[in-house]
């Protein structure tokens, strides 16, 4: 397993978005589309969120040099946030290492490195689940740049499932920002359904479930033939 | 991502079985115990098979010399089978290898190698989802030993979420051979609900779930509060 296969992988995994159609009820008419809806109706995508790293502005110019700031190289499906140029080395506890994590931006107030189950084990770091921003008293690490390193004190967990949803969006299911619905992905020999997956509502957002690399892969989300986006009072997803 | 640490954690999967209380009906009396039972009823286990390798006869010889055998090193909880001192060099395309993925015993009258995802993205061979033994048409690879290397035309796959019970499992939980089960693995934040878990049944068999890392990981299996087993026909595992 060489460095450079893990880079790639990571790269292409950020960038890779199943699109598909939602098993949506029928379509309701609108005057204009809120953000991301697709002949009035949400467009359901589900989303494999690699390994990333979220740094603060002080960061990325210890990291990459004073004055630095993160270059957008793609942009992600929300609007405003992109994939940047810049990669840090992830250094856990033992000496062990992840080469190349891509930084995603913009920047935050407190960095942060979003990892799957299987990278945590890797690291030797023992990230728990946790939803973006809720690094209390989670464990850190040592990012490396070009220039420079920083000791994070917190911030390594692994990334709890979640919906980037609006207003529209929001109504469409009958959910709120904060609820919990389930996702049902239909792939042959290994069909999942997925609960705790929070409610993120913003009426910018555009509808989008956010998994890990963990489990995209243990649903084979690329190879799915349905996904589907349930309200979890509204009957559960199993058709029983 | 050392060489040595990537080793050490597929030892350590291979050997992990998270054995947890199942949320099963009352009792039922019996005399004497089915394999595995415990105080009269099944005792389920949910079990991680990290990836490993299966090999004839003639592949040992080839891989490890002359006249050389599988030794058993540590028991798996399906009597009869073990995980093997040895272990084998996979080799996929373009190269990509995965240094060492330990054999499990006895031999088969089939050479194959069951990977989780994440292992065959790495390894670069899209293997499909299949179970053990259905291998026809599947992607091969190279296996290298420490005497010689074997070209494997097929028989990579990744195994399919499968439970072996045995007969009195069986009645249990009112399913036979080849129907499919529900499994549901309660974990903050990322309760899991897997469908497409086949029935195995045999009549020396005791009742274990195999998913692989993936799945394990997705669904934080070694912190999971709670395992539930489910015949798809007596509902769903979603309590709605």
């Amino acid at each position: 397993m060489s460095t450079a296969s893990i880079d790639r992988q990571t790269i292409e995994a950020m960038v890779r978005n199943a699109l598909r159609q939602s098993a949506s009820p029928a379509p309701r008419t609108r005057s204009g589309n809120p953000p991301g809806w697709v002949n009035g109706k949400p467009n359901l995508r589900v989303s494999i969120s690699a390994r990333h790293v979220h740094l603060t502005d002080e960061h990325v110019e210890i990291l990459f040099g004073p004055g630095a700031k993160l270059e957008p190289e793609k942009d992600l499906y929300q609007d405003g946030f992109y994939a940047a140029k810049q990669t840090v080395m992830v250094v856990g506890p033992r000496r062990r290492m992840l080469p190349s994590v891509r930084v995603l931006g913009p920047t935050r107030p407190a960095s942060q490195v979003e990892l799957a189950f299987t990278d945590s084990i890797s690291l030797g770091i023992d990230a728990p689940v946790r939803h973006s921003g809720k690094i209390d008293g989670t464990p850190g690490c040592v990012l490396v740049g070009p220039v420079g390193s920083v000791q994070l004190h917190q911030g390594v967990i692994r990334a709890a499932r979640h919906v980037h949803l609006n207003d529209a969006d929001a109504e469409f299911y009958g959910v709120q920002n904060g609820d919990m619905m389930q996702l049902k992905i239909v792939s042959h020999e290994c069909t999942t359904i997925f609960d705790d997956v929070l409610v993120r509502q913003d009426s910018a957002a555009k509808l989008e479930v956010h998994i890990d690399t963990d489990e995209g892969n243990a649903c084979h989300l690329d190879a799915a033939s349905e996904v589907q986006l349930l309200k979890i009072s509204s009957g559960c997803a199993c058709k029983h």
